[in-house]
């Protein structure tokens, strides 16, 4: 009997899944200042009425197909995903060496990245199917160093994500202004994030009393979310696959808090 | 149309999840050499046939009520949960003084310690409603470290998780043993595991490639998730609401991964 209401369930849950999704994706411009940003919308155009919203800020090659996955992904999952054009329309970097040139752009113009981000944000949360007061924003690499920024900015969000992220901020002070919670998916032997960056953020979280997870996680390196990397750790970057699949997990989780 | 489904579903659910649950808990009498222990055993006996189950480590209290209510918990989550009893039957301090003292044999003396938790394993396994593929021990502050030392004596143990546990060990080689999943949820502001301690563990953890997760709950000392610490920081131990529920649905999510 147990049995049988068990696959009735089933049934009813693939009948509900199947039924409805229709993913959209649009490529959205916006402003901030003058500068003109082309950003990637993902949801789901068969739910009706505002939802939760996740904007996804890229690795240091700006948006690509990575970022358009992951924001897909999201709205499958029943999120708004914006993902943020940090660099500018038509800024795509088509190599290392021109990725770190444009990364290093904002590393080194901290109030240029809180303002290219902070103006993503703002074009999200004015969407009339995103419901502003939950909000989240995740990031990947200089994504995860960028939506840390966007915390200590004191930005109106209900959760920053960092997978893989670097740590580091000019502005430690600045973490007293968060408001969000903070989750950061960390590559326990991440050899782009040295020991004393690593140290320093979590002293900084912790003298701010920030509301904060930090998790690390084995055997992984820097860019361990994105099959691109490749799977050789001793480049320093590469993809772990159980690493992947758990941070993923652990963002569901702190989604569920920080949504409900 | 939809909405009649999910209401149907969530019936179905509440049946299902109301009809059926009969937790049976008793005290088991096992053996250690010649010693004699006695453990705390929980399952529903409503459910039929071998499940996954769990072993339980106490704080340095030894078994009691907060030990207890976790296997209640587990119980309920399907699982044949177990309380070791390290100390011996009727072993119980009364005490800081006296767990103190009692804990400090264990610490002092790993191989006796090892035996101890080993022989409560043992017992779980070879429970007719066990079944012994699938196994994990958790442990709260001395049962933390407890869980980290039968990894670390190479158990067949599919994954273990310490609470608060402390992380040094008189044998960080043996971490070459380990053939369990580690997950360890720490606090952030934990006086009572030094950084050097916490350092030296994920160096051990690293150098034997374990596979691990190590996760920093912000603002929380000792003993974060049991309530019995009280609400001050300012002592070392404290119980801390949020990550004790973030703790716990860790967990979950590891437990999810490891009996697949």
């Amino acid at each position: 009997m147990k049995k049988h209401y068990f696959l009735l369930i089933l049934f009813l849950m693939a009948h509900l899944s199947t039924q409805a999704q229709q993913i959209k994706t649009q490529l959205v411009e916006y402003k901030e200042g003058t500068t003109t940003l082309e950003g990637f919308m993902a949801y789901d155009a068969s739910k009706k009425g505002k939802r939760p919203a996740v904007l996804v800020v890229h690795e240091w090659t700006g948006i690509n197909d990575y970022t358009k996955k992951r924001c897909e992904q999201l709205a499958q999952m029943g999120y708004v995903a914006f993902a943020a054009d940090i660099y500018g329309k038509g800024i795509r970097p088509q190599s290392s060496q021109q990725a770190g040139a444009e990364a290093g752009k904002y590393k080194n113009n901290v109030p240029l990245l809180r303002s290219r981000v902070a103006a993503a944000l703002a074009q999200l949360k004015k969407q009339p199917n995103v419901d502003a007061s939950k909000v989240a924003a995740i990031g990947y690499c200089f994504g995860g160093t960028t939506v840390l920024e966007l915390a200590r900015s004191g930005a109106d969000v209900a959760g920053v994500v960092s997978f893989h992220g670097g740590l580091g901020t000019p502005n430690p002070a600045d973490a007293a202004n968060i408001k969000a919670k903070v989750l950061v998916a960390h590559g326990a032997v991440d050899p782009f994030v040295p020991k004393a960056e690593l140290d320093g953020f979590l002293k900084e979280m912790n003298d701010a009393n920030v509301d904060y997870q930090f998790i690390a996680y084995s055997n992984a390196v820097h860019s361990f979310t994105n099959p691109e990397a490749g799977n050789d750790n001793s480049k320093g970057a590469a993809y772990n696959a159980a690493a992947d699949r758990r941070s993923w997990e652990a963002m569901k989780q702190f989604f569920a808090e920080i949504f409900k």
